[in-house]
């Protein structure tokens, strides 16, 4: 029996939606949206995206981010996405913003950061990284549409104080809008 | 066999850390961070507290929050909670905080809200649900270390523009006390 077969959807008593249960053993696999982390890394007034190498779009322009692990506080695991995908050691200085993507059950949560330390290269998951002034910027070829929602919202506080955290724009309140071309 | 004795620590080819896997059918069940969302209600000067009716913390006041389901933006999360545990129709005015509790493998993303319509009254989850004076506050009766950040965060900016997000505060920066008597 595969997992796909024997996990099936049943609302558990005394819950009011329901849940994904092991038909055989009775365990409730909860979901739960996943957070995401990033930052927009701001050098010298120019913006630092990493080329995909990975799916989902493959070769398309990034901020680094990905899911926050179990042990981690927000800000560590936006220094560890950077090191990871752009062989950068940033500072996370405040949140920038703070995204739904209800589509796919995703919080983001974007930071404002800055270099620690002069640098930055591809990482495995990359296959270029760049630092972009902003007529520079690839809008054709963004990744995601939170990734734009970041640049614009950094576009406007590049350095200073921190705004309060940006949330989803009106365009796209609840972060259901497919992507472009999929 | 029981779900605890089927699943296994294992580290999935191509990943960096070990992963809870059935050793029967290969099924990775990916654990990650959960979502709190939930909101310090300014009432008038004062903020709403709810007494919780269950376990963990049960007899301590706490604000309303619980964890975000799959299909939600944060800010309707926050709306849920308010109305589920204090009764109140809330309008989240921004975030207030993002708080990381390593220790137990939580994000929590607090608004500022104020009431869309007058009244509250316990739900279903609390004893009791009250608007306190920030002098009357039950300091030694607070559920939980995030409450109480976030209550001092909303003291400093009540009213007016949103600061920007407080992170945890230096005194648990990685969010790992325990919790007192605990």
């Amino acid at each position: 029996m595969s997992p796909t077969d024997r996990f099936v959807r049943r609302r558990p008593e005394g819950d009011d939606r329901e849940r994904l249960t092991c038909a055989e053993c009775g365990f409730i696999a909860y979901e739960n949206p996943k957070v995401v982390v990033g930052s927009v890394v701001g050098i010298e007034g120019k913006v630092l995206l990493c080329r995909r190498a990975i799916e989902p779009r493959r070769g398309f322009w990034t901020i680094p981010a990905g899911y926050l692990e179990m042990d981690e506080t927000v800000s560590e695991g936006a220094v560890r996405e950077a090191w990871e995908e752009a062989r950068a050691r940033i500072l996370p200085e405040g949140v920038l913003a703070v995204y739904s993507v209800a589509r796919l059950g995703q919080v983001q949560v974007i930071f404002r950061a800055r270099l620690a330390e002069p640098g930055f290269s591809p990482g495995p998951e990359s296959l270029d990284v760049r630092a972009f002034a902003w007529e520079e910027i690839p809008w054709d070829e963004i990744a995601f549409p939170t990734v734009r929602w970041a640049l614009h919202a950094w576009r406007e506080h590049p350095a200073g104080p921190l705004p309060p955290a940006y949330l989803n724009p009106i365009e796209d309140m609840r972060g259901v809008a497919p992507l472009p071309g999929g």
